[in-house]
């Protein structure tokens, strides 16, 4: 019996709400003796950590740098090396772009070919504008065919995103792309038998490209990778019998939450809104997820004062969320983002729990160090859930 | 998706040096209030301990005393419960008898048979010279077969190694051995179909002896037990694109690292000798496995003030380790072999890391009780291998 079993047999809806904040990547590492987490005046989020209970989590295992992906997936309670979501559905989800059961997705480049080789894999880099105008012509003369629809969606410069919507479709299809210039382009071939309909239906699509966009100078041809379908993964409703709400800015974890079945709550990219957000939707949901982007994001750039101000910008509103009292508050990263890598790490993510049922360690500060000597020790993300869903009194007892 | 093929996926060549300095079996359980470590004046690596972060690990899981092939193969990154080396080829390779792909090997016993029954499975202990004596006699005269080579390769007192060549053996054999004396010899039978070519072989083999030793006293006949063939084991350039290094002196642990890939450097029995190789090899290899045995024997003979001074013994070398500036040192142990229990034990190793990206924590001396509040917490070994990669930057991101 594995966890998701005992999920569909023990969890119960109750009228009892968690709230889990994801401070994007906020985990980091000592840059003069003290992290990000260690140098930001946060007296709220340390507050937090003194009322609860803590500990650190690694995302998929010791030692793993997880996408944005799998770490979001762990803390969901899905186990990220059983469900692996394609670079094409990320790509769509990134963008905006719905998908559903019977849809195939492809991350696209535009492309220049000349003399039936591929002289520039990215079209002279055209400007988006230019991406807009093709993408909004291509949609509208391609040419039609019986129980198909194809949709292109643009990205930045040459980047878009094909949908191709049709019965049968499978995603086992070798990438139509020759990945170096100066060769011809390459069709899309199935990898198993189930993905022949697909394959045709895509090289199809691919001369059909060609023939419409034969007047552009630059953008006259399409690659397409990462083919994907929509994962054939169960949803949050159906799992833990959970009414969830994602209340996230950026499309990527929009798109993530409603493959999982949440509501997707829109809101603006202001620290604010999504606090503004949580207060208005309180009532419907008995789960909610927070995303808090800019933890992350200035990790990413290596800004490391930037990163300390984007947690203590945050901390002024937990006072808003703790007024609502959640049975089950959780603070915690989907994974860590040194300001001195540049990027997502393999570091666990500190990971702080509130709730009647959770007793109160030691831990004074909501940090690496700190978190690392709570009473949660050292544990799989994907046991953030389980332990939610218990201190919420969602779970039943297993055996007698 | 498992950790072995998330390795063979992420993991990338680079640069940057590890060195796992492995103090065989160092832990232990406290005499008089203070364990070997605590005891032990070894002001260098409690130095290392404030240098970098600390945890204990569990060679496979918590309860259980590993053998020293298991507790190796999981600090390697191997799954111990997955890969089982057997008896045959660890008595080889303990040995120093070479094994290939295309060898059977088996630890036999010579003993005396009078009257068609065993008299003694142990030839009355023969002393090993007369050993040395019947092994050089039988490699001179077994009769020669067509596609097959026979060697045997002496040990101490009465047991040898027996070692079969030819293509197409398989080690799916019962043991060729009554176990009880008074008993007929038993030939060997296969367990498998596949194994049918290598059961008539060992069985020829075995009258083969019998004729050709039919003149000696004691040591006129063979017994053997645990057959087996080279493993099916991935190795360590394979998995995780390293270029590793063993510097061992121990034939059994030179034998280990030669079959998942290592490049065996021999040294002698002096510490000394260990930071000669690691030193003078540095500049040809990425991953240095060293190991130092003392700190086991002294525990296995149940020696605490040998094993203290074993630690200490190892304690002023550190210098010459750091010197080097690897980018990730791992100081840890197998297992433990507690002093008291003249054996190994299931207790966990201390371990403690230092790299760059690793940060430090309030862990003051290289001890069990020290780690066991270190910040990496507890693991299982295998998590050893990730971790190093990790901090060495060798494992790229999984997922989008």
């Amino acid at each position: 019996m594995e966890w998701e079993d005992l999920a569909r047999e023990l969890s119960q809806q109750t009228d009892s709400k968690i709230v889990l904040l994801v401070m994007d990547g906020v985990g980091g590492l000592p840059a003069d003796g003290q992290s990000e987490l260690e140098a930001a005046r946060k007296p709220h989020l340390d507050a937090l950590a003194k009322a609860g209970v803590c500990g650190v989590s690694d995302p998929v295992m010791m030692g793993i740098t997880p996408g944005s992906g799998p770490s979001h997936l762990a803390l969901f309670g899905y186990d990220p090396l059983q469900y692996q979501l394609g670079r094409g559905i990320l790509e769509a989800l990134g963008s905006g772009v719905e998908v559903g059961r019977n849809d195939l997705v492809a991350r696209g480049n535009f492309a220049t070919v000349r003399g039936g080789l591929v002289a520039d894999r990215r079209a002279g880099r055209i400007p988006t504008e230019e991406n807009v105008r093709i993408c909004g012509y291509l949609n509208a003369h391609l040419p039609k065919r019986e129980g198909l629809e194809v949709r292109v969606f643009p990205g930045k410069e040459h980047r878009f995103v094909a949908r191709f919507t049709a019965e049968g479709l499978a995603d086992a299809l070798t990438d139509a792309d020759p990945q170096k210039e100066g060769k011809a382009p390459v069709p899309t071939a199935p990898i198993a038998p189930e993905a022949a309909k697909a394959s045709a239906i895509v090289n199809r699509f691919l001369c059909d490209v060609a023939d419409v966009l034969k007047g552009e100078a630059k953008a006259n041809a399409a690659l397409l990778r990462g083919f994907s379908k929509f994962p054939s993964i169960p949803t949050m409703p159906e799992l833990f019998k959970l009414r969830p709400a994602a209340i996230a800015n950026y499309p990527m974890y929009r798109g993530l939450a409603k493959l999982l079945g949440m509501e997707v709550i829109g809101v603006g990219s202001e620290t604010a809104d999504l606090f503004d957000a949580l207060e208005k939707n309180w009532a419907a949901h008995d789960f909610f997820y927070v995303h808090y982007k800019k933890t992350d994001s200035t990790g990413e750039d290596g800004r490391f004062d930037a990163k300390v101000a984007a947690i203590e910008a945050l901390d002024p509103f937990i006072p808003r969320l703790t007024a609502l009292k959640p049975d089950v508050l959780v603070v915690t990263s989907d994974h860590s983002t040194p300001s001195c890598l540049k990027g997502h790490s393999w570091h666990p993510n500190p990971f702080l729990l509130i709730s009647a049922t959770a007793g109160v360690d030691d831990v004074a500060a909501f940090t690496e160090r700190a978190c690392a000597k709570g009473m949660l020790g050292r544990f799989r993300s994907i046991s953030a859930m389980p332990l939610m869903l218990a201190h919420a009194l969602k779970l039943q007892k297993y055996g007698a």
